[in-house]
C-alpha cells in the first residue's frame, strides 16, 4: 500500500474553479505509464495548515506524494515552506540556483526582488528538480526513509517538461517503470468517429492491447495500448492491431502520435521539394499559422496573403471584381482564383485559398454560417470542395475545421 | 469548520487519466457562487474500501460532501451501496423511481435489467435528487445531524443540469447562498507578476474583496472577490479596490474579466474609425488570426501578408532587398519597411510588422533564439521595439508573445 503514489495539487484558484486541472489528469496517465498504482489525489488551497493535513492523510497511506503548485514567487506560494516546516527541516538558500537567477535577470536588465530569490531556498536534505522553462524549480526528497516526495510548479507546460525530463528517471531508478505500457495514437481525418468505432468494433474489447476512439475536434483518433515485460515485446503485440486500424481507416488515416496534418504536409512537401503558399478570407490567418508553427517550415512555405477584405482579394490575389460581385466572395470561383493568385504571387507551386462564412452573424438562407469553399491549385492541378460545418457551430470552430480541412485536401493531393 | 463542503469525485478512469476531470472545477465555481466555504477536492477509485478511507477524512472536517460519479448501473458502479454500508443504514427500493424505470424502458421496447433496477435503490433516509436527463439519481441526504450528502453522476452534462435545478434549491434551503459573491479579473501585459504584486502587496492580505495575483503566457490578472449582502453592496466594497489596482497597473492595465488584447485593440480601432493590416513573418499568421477571431473584425482589419521568405517581403511589401542584405530579415529596418508596405499595400491607417527569431533552430550569437522585431507604422507615425523572449522559450511561446506584445504596442499608441 506504501508503494502507492499519490497526487496533491496546491493552488486556491482550483478551489475557486478558476483553472481546470489538466494537472491532475497528466499525472494520472503519466504514473499508468510507469506501473504506478494511484489511488487518491487531492486538491488544497495555498494555506499551510490545511496542506498540513492533506500530508497528515497522504503520508499514512501513499510511499510518492506528487505535489504541483505553489511554488511561484508571491506570498501565497508556499508548498516548500510548508513541506519544510512539516518534516521540520530547515529552508536552505541553493546557491547555484540563486546565482543563475541572478544571471537570468541580468540578461534581461532586470533585478530580482526578495520574493523571487525565494524561489532558491528548498527544503534541507532535497535535490533540485530543474526547470529549464522558469524560475521556478521543484524538488525530489526522501523525506522520511520509504517516503519520496516531487513537487512541480503548477503552469502545466513546465510541469509536463519536467516531469519527461527529470522525474521519469528518478522514478525508474526506484524501481518503478519496469513494466512496460506502450501507447501509440492513431490519427484520422475525414471519418466519423462512429462509423471508425463500428468498423473496429471487434478489437474495442480486446484485453492486450487495448483499443479506445475518441473525436476531438474533426480529427477521431484510436488509442491502442499494450503492456508486457519489454518494449520490443509490447511492439509485438501491437504491431499486427495497428496494420488492421489504419488498413480500415483508409485515407482518412494521417499519422501517429507525434503527426499532425501540418507535419504529415509539410513532411510530404519537403519530400517532393515542393512548396504552398496560402490565402485566406475567414479564417485570417490561421493556415498560415498552423503551416509556420512546425520548425523549419520555411522549407516549404513561403507565405500568404490574408485576404480578409474583397478590396485585397483585388489587389493582392488578382481576384477579378465581376467574379466577386456576380458571384460573391464565398464562392467557388473566387476561391479558385484567391488560390491560382498567391500560387502566382509567391511563384509556389501549390496555392490554397480558403473563403467561407465564419459567423456569428454575415449568414444568408443561400450562404449559411458554416459554408466555406476550399480551392487548391497546382501546376495542371485545381480543384474546389464545399464545406457545411454547420450554423450552430462557433467562430472558432468553423475556422479551425475548415484550416485543417485544406490542410487534409493537401496532404490527400500529394500522397 | 463543519460549514465546510467538500467534494468527492468517484472514478477509476479519472485515476487512470482517461477522462479530465471538469466536474471538479463546475463544483468548485458552483460552490463559490453560493458561497459555501470549500477546502479540499478528493479523487478515489470506484472501491469500497479507499471510498470509506475518503470518507472518514471528509467527515472529520466538512459538513456537506458532494460525491460525483459510480451512479451508473455497471457493477462498478458502488457509491450509494458504499455510502449506506459507512452510514450502517439498509439500501432501500425507493418504488416510485422503479416504477418511473420501468415505464421508460417499457417505451423504449425493452425490459430493465437487475443491475439497472439497482439504480433505483438508495440510502435509507435519502432523499431523491432527480435526474429528468438519464436513469442514475442523485441523494441529498443527511447522514449524520449537520452532515449533508449530495450525490450525483458523473457525466457532466447531467451533474450539471441537476445541480441547477435540485441541489442549489436544496442548500439554499440549509441556509447557503445568502450571501453574494462579486469576483472581476483585472487583466495586464507588459508588466511582471512579482512587480504588480509587490505594487499591490498592501491589497494582497485584504480580507474582503480578496485581491489574488495570477500569470499567464506574459499576460498578468488580478482577481478581486468581495461578498455582500447584495450585488450593489459587493460592487461598492469593489471599486475603490479596483481603481487602485488599475492605478498601480497603469498603461499595463488593459481591461476585465471579458477582456482580451485583440478584442480592446479591435474597440479602439472602432470607436477611431481606423484599420489595421498585419505583416507578418516568424508568427506566420497568428497576429491576423488574433485579430480576425473577433466577430465583426472585418470593420477595422482588412488582411495582411504572410511574409515568411525574404522573397515575399520584397514582393508583397517593398522591403528593400539592400536591407534585407545588410540588415538581415530579423532587424529594425526591415520590420520597419515592412510595416509601411503593408500599411500602404492595404491603404490602412495602421500597419504591424513582426520579424524575428522564433527557433528552436535558426538563432545566432547576434540574432538569438527569442529575438523579435515588432514596428508600428501610422500616417505621421513609426516606432520598433525589440523584445528579447529568451532562448530557452518554445517556439509556440514565441510566437504567441511577438503577437500579443504587437497588439500591445498598438493599444498603447490608440489609447
Amino acid at each position: 500500500m506504501h508503494q502507492a503514489a499519490e497526487v496533491i495539487c496546491v493552488g486556491s484558484e482550483l478551489l475557486l474553479g478558476q483553472v481546470l486541472n489538466t494537472n491532475a489528469q497528466f499525472l494520472a496517465q503519466a504514473l499508468a505509464q510507469l506501473g504506478m498504482p494511484h489511488y487518491f489525489q487531492t486538491v488544497v488551497g495555498d494555506n499551510p495548515s490545511r496542506i498540513h493535513q492533506a500530508l497528515d492523510v497522504a503520508c499514512a497511506r501513499s510511499g510518492v506524494l506528487i505535489l504541483t503548485g505553489g511554488l511561484g514567487p508571491t506570498a501565497d506560494d508556499l508548498t516548500h515552506e510548508t513541506l519544510a516546516d512539516y518534516f521540520h527541516v530547515p529552508l536552505v538558500e541553493d546557491p547555484q540556483l540563486w546565482l543563475a537567477l541572478q544571471e537570468l535577470f541580468t540578461r534581461r536588465g532586470r533585478i530580482p526582488s526578495p520574493t523571487q530569490r525565494k524561489q532558491c531556498q528548498l527544503p534541507q536534505g532535497a535535490d533540485v528538480l530543474p526547470n529549464p522553462w522558469g524560475t521556478a524549480v521543484g524538488i525530489c526528497w526522501e523525506a522520511r526513509p520509504g517516503l519520496h516526495i516531487l513537487t512541480f510548479p503548477g503552469v502545466p507546460s513546465e510541469m509536463t517538461a519536467m516531469w519527461q525530463a527529470t522525474a521519469v528517471p528518478y522514478l525508474r531508478q526506484l524501481g518503478w517503470g519496469q513494466t512496460v505500457f506502450l501507447s501509440e495514437l492513431l490519427r484520422f481525418w475525414g471519418v466519423g468517429e462512429a462509423n471508425l468505432a463500428e468498423a473496429a468494433a471487434h478489437l474495442l474489447d480486446n484485453p492486450n492491447p487495448t483499443v479506445a476512439p475518441y473525436a476531438l475536434r474533426g480529427e477521431v483518433q484510436l488509442r491502442v495500448t499494450a503492456s508486457a515485460q519489454t518494449e520490443a515485446a509490447a511492439r509485438i503485440l501491437m504491431a499486427p492491431v495497428i496494420d488492421e486500424l489504419i488498413g480500415l481507416g483508409g485515407d482518412s488515416y494521417f499519422g501517429g502520435t507525434e503527426a499532425s496534418l501540418a507535419r504529415v504536409v509539410g513532411e510530404l512537401l519537403r519530400a517532393k521539394g515542393q512548396s504552398v503558399a496560402v490565402a485566406e478570407s475567414c479564417t485570417g490567418g490561421l493556415l498560415g499559422q498552423l503551416l509556420s508553427a512546425i520548425p523549419g517550415s520555411s522549407d516549404y512555405f513561403g507565405g500568404g496573403v490574408i485576404a480578409y477584405a474583397n478590396a485585397v482579394k483585388i489587389s493582392l490575389l488578382a481576384v477579378d471584381p465581376q467574379t466577386l460581385d456576380s458571384e460573391g466572395a464565398v464562392s467557388t470561383m473566387v476561391a479558385q482564383q484567391m488560390a491560382q493568385g498567391i500560387r502566382q504571387q509567391l511563384n509556389s507551386d501549390w496555392g490554397i485559398a480558403i473563403t467561407g462564412v465564419a459567423g456569428p452573424g454575415g449568414g444568408t438562407i443561400d450562404k449559411p454560417v458554416g459554408l466555406v469553399y476550399i480551392a487548391l491549385a497546382g501546376a495542371d492541378y485545381q480543384a474546389c470542395q464545399v464545406y457545411r460545418f454547420g450554423q450552430t457551430q462557433s467562430r472558432e470552430m468553423i475556422r479551425w475545421l475548415s484550416a485543417h480541412s485544406a490542410l487534409d485536401q493537401l496532404r490527400r493531393r500529394l500522397k
